[in-house]
């Protein structure tokens, strides 16, 4: 058996569940995206060999759920690897990257998930020659982080975008992108800094957005006003018990953006605070949101 | 068979389904709420007689649901009802009210559901003082409007405020809480004005962030790039096809409070703005966003 595999429309790559594309893969932070990703590929490709490192709760959780084969406490273990998953968070990555750097073989891939792609990046581009590091985003959907939520199911059909450079090769972004699509992902490629423009909207945004509005109802309402209310606030605020560790990095690196995008986002509100009372403008604010609601929409659930 | 209940704490109130508390309502907009407020009736008193006054094509369907008896074409029906219920957009109802107040019955009990408070009972304050009238907002919390999505089962365990007013009278307000609470709503009474500052906060701020987060996001990200957002944009912007008509009174009628509760959230993201590199100031807002989202979460699935 063998799938032919359409990456990036325009490689076709065959692979084969008895021989993975990368047979040795280390997962540096084994948490819903790491360990979903170790699912992921011993589903594909079930000679596969995986290690992680993380913390020691999380790796026997990993033994026992039969997530990976083997666990390792120092990165100095990727020696051995033909792929490298960095799945800390961003600032966490950008360093773990260059330690990795020193230990990895010429012939590995390095690749990261985090959730900015120009600070690792430009480390990246600092890097010797020898070392091949492909930056990578899988856009994900789970309510939840942690492994205990980890899932071989988790990317499908959900965009991995990749920001190759220069030094990237197209070599190890074919095998990535194949990697990535038997995980039932679709591939995107971008530069670094698209990556960074769009997300900052379609991700940074409404995170920070949902953080600031949870904050002052919060503050206003107080428990008791917030019992009163309905469902509404309620999905509006899921994101609200995000993860500051790893929010904190991604303000850090993607400042610029983020700013950019607060600044429409400020701008729109100050808009409708002074046209409250104009039922025109009302309206157009509502039926332009309701058409991007629907454009949203397409072809999802 | 007869029920005990313990409406607004204070007061006990036989009711039984072979007698209706209103034996005759008329219901005045017969979407989401007002269908489901016919539904109720009718489920827990058998014998209650329900004319509804809306489009026809709302109406023909109501009929062939069996929400409602009759139907009627204006609200000088109201003449024979014991309970008059507005459920069109807020400034419709306060419209309607000054229509209807001049037919009612001197024992009839009139009522609205609208998003806002302030406006309808300063009308009310306005009437003649045989004019029966107590502002009421059933807290909903389903996804879609519509009579199409009407349910007998849309008030469990949901708020339901009153907030009468010195003409109100305290057997009305009896009356109207035994009513609600057979239909599953848990009653809260306030004055108008503490409604309003709460609703603005816990209801018309995310209705609003969450209509120009997404008119900001769809303008930035285009078409494409919403195709690459997670569930996490989805979950949040939920709110974002809010149909304008209801909105729109609501904004008019509450901008004063609207202004207050977006001035606190224009703040917090300017201070965000201001602190994207300092992680210990991302991380209090987090904390403090993801304890308020778990406070807004207790006793709820």
């Amino acid at each position: 058996m063998a799938w032919m595999l359409w990456a990036g429309g325009r490689t076709v790559t065959m692979v084969s569940p008895d021989s993975p594309i990368f047979p040795r893969i280390v997962i540096v932070g084994l948490g819903l995206v790491g360990g979903s990703i170790a699912f992921g590929a011993r589903r594909a490709w079930p000679s596969t060999h995986v290690t992680a490192v993380d913390r020691e709760s999380v790796l026997r959780a990993a033994l026992s759920r039969r997530a990976i084969d083997e666990t390792a406490d120092d990165v100095a273990v990727v020696a051995g690897a033909d792929l490298i998953v960095l799945a800390a968070p961003v600032r966490q990555n950008i360093t773990l990257l260059k330690r990795v750097a020193a230990h990895a073989a010429p012939s590995a891939v390095i690749t990261d998930v985090g959730g900015t792609k120009r600070a690792i990046v430009e480390t990246a581009e600092g890097l010797s020659e020898s070392v091949t590091f492909i930056g990578g985003h899988p856009l994900g959907g789970a309510a939840h982080g942690g492994f205990e939520f980890a899932t071989a199911g988790l990317f499908a059909r959900r965009p991995w975008i990749f920001t190759p450079h220069d030094a990237s090769g197209t070599d190890a972004l074919e095998r990535l992108s194949a990697f990535v699509t038997v995980l039932g992902a679709r591939v995107a490629t971008m530069t670094a800094l698209e990556h960074d423009r769009l997300l900052a909207l379609i991700s940074h945004l409404p995170q920070l957005a949902t953080t600031a509005l949870m904050d002052v109802v919060g503050k206003g309402a107080t428990a008791s006003g917030l019992r009163m209310a309905g469902q509404g606030l309620v999905d509006t605020t899921r994101l609200a018990s995000s993860p500051a560790d790893v929010w904190r990095d991604i303000c850090a690196t993607n400042a610029e953006e983020i700013r950019g995008a607060l600044d429409l986002l400020i701008e729109q509100l100050l808009e409708m605070r002074s046209e409250l009372e104009r039922a025109e403008i009302v309206d157009a604010m509502f039926s332009d949101a309701a058409g991007w609601r629907a454009e949203l929409m397409k072809g999802r659930d």
